[in-house]
């Protein structure tokens, strides 16, 4: 199969990532017959160095015409001052909007090789598996009106989702949930407090009815931190609106140990996007020190669900499996105190997997 | 010292644990002198049932003539259905607003003797010991317009904060931070993508102008979720807006091993408010299970900020230290595998503390 991909590799550490990611497609191209055609263009703050602007035109309608785009990842502190809709993070909220993938995937993993490396005891994230929905393109992130107003010394921000925005991402959910061994569906609001979350819990429990294979709980934001610390097993599939995913996902990070290990996909647009859940960590940029493993897991979920390539994708996260067992460690997941690591770089850590797909 | 008190104990677990509270409170008093004079007045669900309000007229006419209020929990299952403006919760913010008391301080520590009960490895929590200054008037919870539209199947609600808001906050956190020994401020916000935290961040760092002696740094709220869980010693006072301490301090949570162990005090207003930061637990009310330690912290914190009784308040801390190292539990915070424990119901803990204060 043939597959064009967008490549924005953005800021930071998000071009060297992404070179591990394309190693490793091309590796499994080249063993399956699968050709990999990249078009690498710029966005965030690299858009902005360019062009004045952290989604160029050209970025956006070039990946308009891929059958994918995989992201490295945006920002850099020199755009700090800069309002939130002229930095580098806009560009990427930008892309996401126009592409349309309404509900990002992000599975939260513990694996037995990285048990050291969980600030959580080994008895508590052993065998979790969970996969969140984050609805991306709803809520706080895009609602209008909008400001900080100067003169009136006064911001605000609009939280906001209709019915049908609730129901498209709840659906998806059901649909990963109902195919899942535990069946079960967690899903987060603070209703005790938003007509935003009450309307979501409403929505949620009508598309349960579409699913009575599912079990369906629903749990406040604020405990859901807590549970997810306490008893990670017990979740499943996750749904939650656009920033408590954003929150809960990074806090879940903890469960891997390290958020250089997460990868992500949104689906339901025009174009779906793959980018690893962590930041450009411009203060590590350049010297070999990222993890590429949460983007070249990005990369598999990406052959999985735009390329129909389970069996390439599911080679690819046994590869990652096999270098942990093996003691290959990046720096962001290398435990002091532990015997039979190896240290690698970026490069290294991406050729280890290169020759195992 | 004499001090009038509102007793708001609610729903489910909140009278018992009052009771507790109260029974240590008088305890003090007779060994210092002190007079304690409390007067019990419905909110929550038990407004509700007895006047068809969360907030009935008498609970906040009464309160607003007491020199501080002490708060239970409010909630439970069975409002589920109403709107957030109906239920049990809606009373706590409308009494949170009437006081006015806008800086919610949320202690989250680390106690040796529960080192077992966290999810988080004993080398992260050892010593950790943060104080949360959550914003508690602003915000989501607060802010107009906010409407499930059922005709238009679309739902908002508004984060809105004005400067002088994030200003006396940021003050009181910063009052806060030069008096501890480490004298750093941690400011949470997600600046890279809402106006408000924009703004948020601009003032925070106006006001940091005013303390040459605090450290001050800026973290986004998806990033803060994991270094609390990662470094929570790394962090001392952390100032956020509304909503992100709502989750972060429970996350919190964890550091401490039981959401039963936390008080809160929140200052500022006409009367300073007390409440522990767990919930009503309806499951458990009435079963002696629930953890008293907690709303018994928290009368600590009023005899020390609003009746200015140190000594006081620092006798009721050393004694629930000495109650946990002589290994009383209550069910929440019984560790299983561990020698040397005592389970206890709310109680005897109550009594165990009445002994030793
Ligand atoms: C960079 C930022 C805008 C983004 C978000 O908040 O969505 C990031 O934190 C993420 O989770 O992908
Ligand atoms: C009960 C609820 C309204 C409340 C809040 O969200 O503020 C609670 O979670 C808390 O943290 O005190």
């Amino acid at each position: 199969m043939h597959l064009r991909i967008a490549l924005l590799a953005g800021d930071g550490i998000g071009p060297e990532v992404i070179q591990e990611a394309v190693n490793v497609l091309d590796a499994v191209g080249e063993v399956g017959g699968h050709t990999f055609e990249y078009m690498p263009l710029l966005i965030g703050g690299a858009g902005i160095d360019a062009h004045g602007t952290p989604l160029p035109n050209e970025t956006l309608q070039k990946t308009l015409t891929c059958d994918a785009a995989l992201l490295g990842a945006v920002g850099d502190n020199k755009f700090n001052k800069l309002a939130p809709s002229e930095r580098p993070e806009a560009g990427l909220l930008k892309i996401r909007a126009e592409l349309g993938g309404f509900a990002n995937l992000r599975p939260a993993i513990a694996y037995k090789a990285l048990a050291n490396n969980s600030p959580l005891r080994h008895e508590i994230t052993e065998g979790a598996d969970i996969m969140f929905v984050r609805e991306l393109l709803g809520g706080l992130y895009f609602g209008e009106p909008r400001l900080w107003d100067k003169q009136l010394r006064r911001a605000h921000n609009t939280m906001v989702y209709t019915q049908d925005e609730v129901e498209r991402v709840a659906r998806i959910a059901f649909d990963i949930a109902a195919k899942r061994p535990k069946k079960k569906l967690t899903s987060v609001d603070k209703a005790n407090v938003l007509e935003c979350s009450q309307m979501w819990r409403f929505v949620v429990d009508q598309v349960a009815n579409e699913y009575p294979n599912v079990t369906v709980e629903h749990q406040l934001v604020d405990s859901m931190a807590i549970h997810l610390m306490t008893r990670p097993r017990d979740f499943d599939v996750i749904l939650t609106e656009n920033l408590f995913g954003d929150i809960l996902s990074d806090e879940s990070g903890v469960i891997t140990g390290s958020l250089g290990m997460l990868p992500s996909a949104t689906v339901g647009g025009k174009v779906n996007l793959y980018e690893p859940i962590h930041g450009s960590a411009p203060d590590i940029a350049g010297q070999g020190k990222a993890n590429p493993i949460g983007t070249i897991l990005t990369a598999a979920m990406m052959l999985r669900i735009s390329g129909g390539l389970e069996t390439e994708a599911k080679g690819i996260e046994d590869a990652v499996v096999q270098v942990l067992e093996a003691g290959y460690r990046t720096p962001d997941i290398l435990s002091r105190n532990v015997d039979g690591q190896h240290a690698v770089d970026t490069q290294l850590m991406g050729r280890l997997l290169v020759d195992l797909v």
